[in-house]
């Protein structure tokens, strides 16, 4: 039975479908859908997303007016006005896109948001990061990303670009090959699962060793598993990366100097791994009064985008 | 004749002697006053600062009731519960000093802010940052200090090191000098007063030429002067500095992308002879989605904390 404070839709727009989460506006799940997408740019387009979202909302037995709020977690910026940016991977009309959503849901205030930001508020509402109002997300993923929460709010930045941990210089000098945003020697380069195959297999060749077979360019579990079993190279290349990780943590803390550090993304799922090793590095390079900063895995896996899409449409309807 | 809203202290406090403003909480500078202080510990020393304080209120008609906030800037760190750290320079017991303030001003609210995360609220307030949410202040002075403000709330950290902006790390290999924190390659050693002299003799040793005559280790003023002339040097110092503080206004920008950067200190005199170097070293090592960021002097010069001060006692308060 539909409760009566209405419901909540948590929506992660991704390259090929959106993944939706219809939630209590107490952030309890009662269903989710997946609904496959090509460009997003076309009436048709908006219909289909409309017409599965309504179908998951019927499901648990609310109608189109029930839903209070939605967000939005999309892979691209989202500045501090709700405006949305260029995106590189998929084709979306935000501004259509908005307009269809709020026809189909009439009741409901309706937020974008960055995906990695995403992620932070919703370890925030329910992940590692309850109850701790400042604190900074790092996803190790395909790339790096982050997000920041100050004083429960995120910080999205005037002009998106807010929380691109990612994109912290950790090696000025000295680094020939471009990041994918053209500058050189960002985060991002050496603690993505891209920056940590590259790192294994640079360590390899230096020191003119085959190392372990590893599937594919972002094949990190391979990586650890080879660490695990006392490989040198694979020791060198998580060393490296907890180096440059450490070093990027250490200037988020002389800017915002939060109480906490939360690590997410797939290359988290190794955290035990290289908590250690992360922890002694950001203690080497941050001012002495930070040192009791933590670092904590997330908690929420790949739900977190939805909580924290969710989490912003109530913030967005004042209801969080 | 006093106004019936009452009024709001100021207080610089400083190594030799506090300086107090008393304002309208409008922040209209009614009288200022200077109190010389030794160390700040015992009941005789908070007795001649509030006996000074009362003095100043009295003087525009005030009695001690009328005082609805009053802030200190102090020279060290106050984390973001307004806890007040270790001081390097001065001796003060900031509980004692709070009683005793409280005592001597009943009706008053008050709140501890750092020296300059203190300019950055009075900018917001009165200065440069009016009417802008978010922004990042760079002081350049005998060292090189920061405030951070978001959503028009200072960021002041969970141990009190938010806007640490001297200690982002703009050279994190072959510095060979330790900077005051312990840790080498500090954006405070070479964008200070004292760093830009240390680049300027660096730089004219490496040239093998003598150079302009420099008073002291701080003496910028002789530097910019040379810059004027046409002195090779001075321009290649100056070009070195603007390329240390916007490498590091870009690692600000990635963080908490900021639409605004503030330049205040001494130094900050000069601006219009570096701002376009700077602007240029920014931009080149931007994000380019945030090229856009304005990069603008400080306007309240020395009268920064004091406003910002008094605006910190309002917000406190739930005046401002």
């Amino acid at each position: 039975m539909a409760g009566k404070d209405g419901c909540v839709l948590g929506i992660d727009v991704g390259g090929t479908s959106i993944k939706a989460g219809l939630m209590t506006v107490g952030g309890e799940i009662l269903d989710t859908t997946k609904i496959p997408t090509g460009e997003i740019v076309s009436d048709a387009a908006y219909q289909e997303i409309t017409n599965g979202l309504s179908t998951l909302v019927a499901s648990a037995g609310y109608t189109g007016s029930d839903v209070v709020a939605l967000g939005l977690d999309v892979p691209g910026p989202v500045d501090d006005q709700g405006r949305v940016g260029f995106f590189a991977n998929i084709e979306l009309d935000p501004d259509g896109l908005r307009s269809a959503l709020l026809e189909a849901f009439p009741a409901s205030r309706l937020a974008f948001v960055n995906d990695a930001n995403a992620a932070a508020l919703g370890e925030l509402w329910k992940g590692s990061a309850k109850g701790i109002g400042s604190f900074a997300l790092v996803t190790l993923g395909t790339g790096v990303g982050g997000g920041i929460v100050i004083g429960g709010k995120l910080v999205s930045g005037a002009f998106g670009a807010g929380g691109e941990i990612g994109h912290i210089t950790v090696k000025p000098e000295g680094e020939e090959r471009a990041c994918g945003c053209g500058r050189h020697g960002c985060l991002e380069q050496y603690a993505s699962a891209k920056g940590l195959v590259w790192l294994y297999r640079q360590e390899c060749r230096r020191q003119g060793v085959e190392g372990v077979k590893v599937e594919h360019d972002t094949d990190t579990l391979s990586v650890f598993a080879a660490l695990k079993a006392g490989d040198e190279c694979a020791e060198t290349a998580v060393i490296k990366m907890c180096e440059y990780l450490g070093y990027a943590l250490a200037q988020l803390s002389v800017i915002i100097d939060p109480a906490v550090f939360l690590i997410g993304g797939g290359v988290a799922g190794a955290f035990d791994a290289f908590s250690n090793k992360l922890a002694a590095s950001f203690r080497a390079h941050c001012l002495s009064t930070s040192s009791a900063a933590r670092i904590l895995p997330c908690s929420l896996g790949n739900k977190a985008g939805m909580y924290g899409a969710a989490y912003a449409g109530l913030q967005e309807a004042g209801l969080a």
